[in-house]
C-alpha cells in the first residue's frame, strides 16, 4: 500500500515520543495531572511562549479541548463567534451547543476572521433577546492550511478588546503554522493576542494530547473542577505530560512541525511542476483540483479527502505528517503522472 | 522512597502493554477508533464476555465513560440509582449531573446496592413531579473493595427488568473482581446480568482506556455521535486498541489482576498477623483501622490515603497494583510493626 | 399617545378571555394542568385539527414551547433545522443551544423552508463528526408574514418521510396564517403535515399560553416530567386551560384572527395607496421601506419595529393586533401622509 | 363537595388580584417584564423588603425560578447545598440537576438548615474531584411549615460569610412565614441575611407569579438574558407585574398570608380540641397523624394529602388556602369528629 496522505493522525507517534514514553514506564507518578512532568512541560510552554503567569492543562483531544474551554468561560446566554467553516461549528457533533453555548457564525476569508467580521456580529446582537457574544473562536493553522500573519491577530485583539470580548486559538497545527515559511508570527505573539490557546500534539507527533494554555488571569478559575466535570481528566495524566515534556526540552515539536512543513514545500513544488495551482497554502494541508476520475484515484491509493466537488471537478486535500518522506511524495507525483 | 501504596494507577503501563504500543508504533491506521486494532480487542472482549451481539467501544477514563453512557441512556427527566458512596455521585465533580441528570442514592450494604434498595426507589418516585429512574448504577469490584456474587447480580437483574431498568456496571476493577479468590462470577454472568459494563484498563496496567460494553441491543444507538458530542472521541483511537488487543489476546488482563489480587492476599495476611482485622475484603483495595498518629505515618511514606477518621482513630486505603511486589509488601510491614 | 404598531402581545388579553377567567375565578381546580378547563380545551383542538389521537399541552410562552419540545424530541448529537432568520435560531437568547441541541440553519426563501434546502443538509450531514439532523423547524406564519401553503407543507413532509425527520411548526401566530385571505390549508392539514405544532395564544388575545398539539404518537412520551423538569409547568395550569377553552368553543380564537387580520388588509391596502410597495404579506404583520427620517417619526409616535435599515433606507414593521381600529389605521395613515 | 385542603393553588386569584387585572385589561404595555407595573412594584418591594439597590424580576412559577436562579449563579462544576427533603430535590423533577448541578443534601432538623449541616458539608467537600459547594437553598416557611427565626438566618449568613457561600431563599409560602404568629422576622431581616430570595405570588392569591429579588449586587449579571435563555419570560410580563403591583401597594399580600394564617390556626386549635397533636406547625400547612381509615376517608373528601405512612398510621397534610373560611374548618371538624 501506498503512504496515505488522508491526515497527520494515522501514526502512533514519534520515536522519540515513544521512547520517552518507554524511559519513564514504570516510575511511580502522581496521578491526575499534578505529576512533575506535567508541571515541567507547562514550564516550557510558558518560557517558549512568553507568558510566565499562564496556566497550562494537558487534554487529550481537540474537540475536548475546545468544548472544555469554552464551556468553562462562557455563561450560559453567551455565545462563540466562529467562522462557518470552524472545526466547533461543523466537525465536533455538536460539542459546544451540547455544553449550552450557540455559535454564532461568520463568513470570513480565506479560513480566517477577521476584525469586521466582528464589528458585524457586534452590531447584530444587541438585546438580551439574542445571545451575547464573548469568545472569537479562530484556528491557526486554519482549516484550509492557511495563517494568521502577526497584524491579523494584533488587530483582531485589538477588536476584541473594543468590544470586551475573549480571543480563543485552536492550535491543533500550531506548530505547522508557527514553523511555515511566510510565518512571521512568534510564539510570544500568541501568547500576547490570545487570552487562550491549545498547542496540539495530536497532529504533530504525539500519542494523545493537547496542551492549553490560559494566558488571561480572568479566565480559567477552578479549571480542574471543570476538567473533571467534563470527563476530561486522565487518571494517568503524566502520560501526557511525558510527551510534551519531551516535545519541548530541546524544540522537538517545532522540529517535527518544520519537518513536516517542509515536505509539505516539496509536495506543492512538485505538484506545481504538474501544472496544478497551489495558492495561500503555506502548512501541511494541500489541496488541488482534478478532474473526478484522477481525484478519486488519489483517494483511493493515497487516502486523500475529497474537500468539494463541482460538476466534474474535485478539490482534494493532502495531509503532509511526520512520518511522509520524499520518497512518498514522489510516489504520488509518479501516480498522478501516470494518469493526467 | 518507598513504594507508593496509594492507588492502581501511579505507573503508566504493564511493560507488554509498552511492547504493544512499541511495535505498532509506526504502523499507520485508521483514526477514530475504526482501526483494526480496536476491532480485534472487541472481538475478543466479545468472546470472553460471551455476548457475541455487544457493542463495544473504547474510552479514555472511568468519569468520561460513566457520563457518556448514562447521559446515552437517560432521557433528561430520568435518573440514575446509585450508593450514596457511588463513584458517580461523590468523585466525579457532578459530571452525571452536569450533562442534566440526577443521581437517586441508596444506602446499600457492604458497598453493594441490593433489590430491596430498589423497590424502595421504586416505591417512592411516583409521579412526574419527580425524577423517573431508569438505570442501577453498581460498581464491581465496589468503593470499598468487595464483590457482588452471581447470585446478587442475578436478583439485581430481576428487580431491574420488574421494574423496566436498566443495569450498569462500573467494570473500573472489574479485573480485581472476576479474578480474586471468592470470586464465583465468570465474565459471561455480567454480559448477561447488565445492560452494559465497562471493564477498566487504566487500573488494571493500561496506560490509559476503558472497554464500554453494551449488551443490551436497545441501548448504545448512534453511539459514536454521542462520543464525538461528549468529546469523548480520540483521533488516534488505535492507540487504545492496540492495549486492549493485547490484554485480551491471550489473558494478560486477567493475568495482571490475578497477580496484584494474590499480592493483595498477601497484604492481608501480613496485616492480620500484625493484628488487624480484615473482612470481606477480596480484591486489591486493603482497609485498616489505625490510631491517627501511625495511620498518619503510614500516609506519608507508602501514600495511603485517608478514606475515614473518628476521633483518634483513622481508617486508610492501600492499593496494590500491578507493580507491588511482595518486598514492598514486606517493607510496608515492617514499617508498621516498627511503630505500633 | 397614539395606537402602537409594535406588536401583538401589548395587551393583556380581549374582553372574551377576562370574563372567562373572571368567571372561574373562585373555582376549585386540579393544580398543574390536570383541571377539566385543560382537558375540554385539549378535546376542542382535537376536534377542530382532526386529530384525535394527538397529545395537548398548555405551555406559558413560545420561546419555552419551542425549547421543551426540542429538548424532549431530540438527542443530544441531533439537531433542528431552521431557516438563518428563524426565531429560535435568533430571538431566543440559544435556548435550543442551551439544551443542548445545534441549529442547523438553511436559506430558504420568501421566510419558508423548501425541500430542495432539507436536501442539501441532509447531503452535508452525513457522519458521526458532525450533528444527525432530526427535526425540521417551520413558523406559520412565518418571521415575516408569509404562509405556508398546503402543497408547500404537503412537500416538506415528503422529505421529512424520506429522510425520517420530524416536522414541527411554531404557530405563534397559526390563527393569522390560518385565517388570512389566501390561505389555502384547513387546521387538519397542519396536523396531517405536521409531526407537531403549537397554537399560539399570546400573540392572538390570551393573557398568555401556546397549546402544543404532539400529533405523532411516537413522540410526546413522558410529557408531563419533561415540562416540569425544563420549568414548565404552571401550578395553576387552569388558568390557561380556561383561556384556550374560551377561545376554542365556539371559534373565537379564530375570528380574534380573522378580524385582526382585516385591519391588517384595510392597513396595506391604505399602505398602496399612498404608495408603497406590499407584496406577498398576508397576515397581521406589514413591512414597508421608507426613509430614515420618516420611519424613525413612525418607530417613535406608532412603537413600528426597525427591521433592516439600508443607507437611507429603512423597512419598518407594523404589526396589527386584536385591539387595533381602522380608525388606528387611519390616523397611522393620515401621519405618513402629513409627512410623505 | 366539601372544600378541598389539598394545597394553597387551587383556586384562580384573589378578588382583587382579578379587579387589578380587569382594569388594566386593554391597557398598551411595554412586553417582556419592561413595563411601568412591573417597575412599580419592584419598587414597592425594594421598599418594603428594604433593600434599595436589590434587582427585581418576575417568574412564572417556582420551580422555574429555583432553576433560573441557580443555573446563573453556580458555575458548571458548582453545587447547591438543601435539605434531602427539599423541594429542588424531591419535587422539581431533577430541573436543577437538568441545568446542570449537583445537589448535596444535608439532614437538618425541623425543616431547616443550620450552620452545623454546612460546616459538615465544607469538611467533605475538599478537592477537585467533588463538586463545589457554592449556594445554600433554604425554604422558609419551609416544606413542613415551620419558619426561620431572625437568629436563624442571622447564623446562617454567618456560616456563608465563612465559607464564601450564597444563601438563597426559595419563599414560595414566604408570606405565610412572615405573618405567622410566632415569626420574628421582619422583610427586612429576609433581605439583610439572604443574597437572594423569592416572594411566592402562586400560593398567595396571584394567579401566577414568583418575585425573584437578588440582593446580592454580584449576582444577577445579564439575568434577562438569562431568563429567556431559560425559556422564563413572558411577552405579557405586566400581567405578571399588574398583579405585584396590586399585591404590595397596600399589604394586600400580607393581609392575604396573614388571614390564611388566622384560619390556619383556627384550624390547629380545633384539631387539638379533638386530640390530635400540633406542634411547631406556626403556617398554613397542619400535618396530623391519623389512622389509615380515617385519614383516607379525609383524603378522599377533603383532598388532604398522604404525607407519610406508617404501619396502620397515616401523615396528612391539610394546607389553609386564601379562600378557606371558619365554616370550611368546621365541616372538616364535624366531619372527623364523625369519625373518630
Amino acid at each position: 500500500m501506498h503512504h496515505q496522505f488522508r491526515n497527520d493522525y494515522s501514526v502512533l507517534a514519534h520515536p522519540r515520543i515513544m521512547k520517552a514514553l518507554a524511559r519513564f514506564a514504570d516510575e511511580e507518578n502522581v496521578a491526575y495531572g499534578l505529576d512533575e512532568h506535567s508541571e515541567i512541560a507547562a514550564k516550557y510552554i510558558r518560557n517558549i511562549f512568553v507568558c510566565p503567569n499562564a496556566k497550562v492543562f494537558f487534554l487529550a483531544g481537540g474537540t475536548q479541548t475546545n468544548m472544555v474551554f469554552l464551556s468553562s468561560t462562557l455563561k450560559q446566554h453567551e455565545a462563540v463567534v466562529s467562522l462557518e467553516t470552524g472545526h466547533i461549528y461543523v466537525h465536533e457533533t455538536g460539542a459546544v451547543e451540547g455544553s449550552g453555548h450557540k455559535i454564532i457564525t461568520v463568513k470570513g476569508q480565506d479560513g480566517k476572521i477577521f476584525p469586521e467580521d466582528i464589528e458585524m456580529v457586534m452590531s447584530h446582537y444587541i438585546d438580551e433577546h439574542m445571545v451575547k457574544p464573548r469568545v472569537v473562536y479562530i484556528s491557526n493553522s486554519t482549516e484550509i492550511g492557511t495563517i494568521y500573519s502577526r497584524g491579523e491577530l494584533e488587530s483582531l485583539r485589538k477588536v476584541c478588546d473594543k468590544y470586551n470580548l475573549y480571543l480563543f486559538m485552536d492550535g491543533a497545527r500550531l506548530g505547522s503554522a508557527l514553523t511555515c515559511s511566510i510565518c512571521n508570527t512568534q510564539p510570544n505573539i500568541i501568547a500576547k493576542t490570545c487570552d487562550a490557546f491549545y498547542i496540539g500534539g495530536t497532529k504533530n507527533g504525539l500519542m494523545l494530547g493537547e496542551a492549553l494554555v490560559i494566558v488571561n488571569e480572568k479566565l480559567g478559575e477552578d479549571f480542574r473542577y471543570v476538567i473533571k466535570n467534563k470527563g476530561a481528566m486522565l487518571s494517568k495524566g503524566y502520560g501526557v505530560g511525558i510527551q510534551f515534556e519531551e516535545a519541548f526540552k530541546d524544540g522537538l515539536y517545532f522540529e517535527i512541525a518544520r519537518k513536516t512543513n517542509v515536505i509539505a514545500d516539496y509536495l506543492k513544488l512538485s505538484l506545481e511542476k504538474c501544472g496544478f495551482c497551489i495558492v495561500n497554502q503555506p502548512t501541511n494541508q494541500v489541496f488541488i483540483e482534478v478532474d473526478e476520475k484522477l481525484g478519486s484515484e488519489i483517494m483511493k491509493e493515497f487516502g486523500a479527502e475529497l474537500w468539494d466537488k463541482e460538476n466534474d471537478k474535485m478539490t482534494i486535500r493532502l495531509v503532509v505528517s511526520f512520518v511522509t518522506t520524499k520518497e512518498d511524495v514522489d510516489e504520488l507525483i509518479q501516480f498522478i503522472k501516470n494518469h493526467l
